[in-house]
């Protein structure tokens, strides 16, 4: 169990995936309580994801709070920003600082290229996956895992899979009953093994 | 199959279900050419989901383009929505001209003080069935469905349910092939069976 509210950060990007950014957060939404929302973006206006549909940042890089628990997104928008030497510079020093660091789908190459995925295990999209790779190299992926827990550093798989890693958070956070009250809330069919992953082979 | 792009009116509404939205947008997002999406809010200004995410409003109430597909998210925002007197007359006469209106989770409860669902089956959010039921009492709504589709009426279950419609929206509009691609690209369970509702008799 965990000291309330629990700070999160969730960074935004231009080109971000929507649903690797909205999953977590209607989860962690259902528990205002517990879970404290920043929406990190470059500068306050509203930012476009890779589906053109633009969310409002609540603060800037440069004036985040610090947070307990980080989370990057992946989504098209990864391919440009992992040469953006300032962002890059930037979440390597803020992430550096944060007692967690999670990544869904893609967001897990901007985590290795900040060099915070160095000497840990870690996923990502299984499409995405070559390319990620290349971009950190003493990263070690699992091409068969919905999410990899590797101390403070989680990562999930592609953009749904954002969604079971965030109920597993939610259970080592607050209890695995409040992680099953949430998913049932919202009618979703919680994959609760972060090994068992029905897209390892699909692509 | 239909001719494309199919144009898909999303309705904003302050405390909107933010997964409710972006689930489906996620999915359609996936298809740019084949679905042109409006995002309709009360005015441009960035509207705040249920969760505190703010998103932008792509078009207004007032100048909305005619749409193939009109898509209601529910949200807690919907409990005092459906006395919206303004709102509900719109709602009914905007959604009359569309050839296929769909809602997710409360979003059936607005339809139905629309008199868009007056003798339609329908479903929706299990945990507020009774209360959606007050709203409607022509409707008939179905305790144990993912989603049901009625003719030009399709209602899903609680907010992920969403998803679950959407990818048969986009079976129905473009076939079954096109659907499982994006649900795997975005590694979605895809539950493909309406009548398979794991939350039926969980509350």
């Amino acid at each position: 169990m965990y000291q309330k509210p629990i700070q999160v950060g969730m960074v935004l990007f231009r080109g971000f995936e929507l649903l690797d950014v909205t999953g977590p957060l209607d989860i962690l939404g259902y528990l205002p309580e517990a879970f404290v929302i920043s929406l990190i973006g470059p500068d306050l206006q509203p930012i476009a994801s890779a589906q053109g549909v633009s969310i409002l940042p609540t603060t800037t890089m440069s004036k985040a709070p610090r947070v307990d628990l980080l989370m990057v997104p992946g989504g098209l928008g990864t391919r440009q920003l992992v040469n953006d030497e300032a962002f890059i510079d930037w979440l390597g020093a803020y992430g550096s600082g944060a007692p967690l660091v999670a990544s869904i789908c893609t967001g897990a190459a901007l985590l290795a290229r900040a060099h915070l995925l160095d000497g840990y295990r870690a996923t990502t999209n299984k499409r995405a996956m070559a390319w990620v790779k290349d971009q950190a190299p003493t990263v070690v992926f699992e091409p068969n895992a919905r999410w990899v827990v590797d101390r403070d550093r989680w990562t999930s798989s592609g953009v749904a899979a954002g969604m079971d890693m965030t109920l597993a958070l939610v259970a080592q956070y607050l209890g695995e009953t409040q992680a099953r009250e949430v998913a049932s809330a919202i009618e979703y069919q919680w994959s609760d093994d972060p090994d068992h992953d029905p897209f390892a082979n699909a692509n």
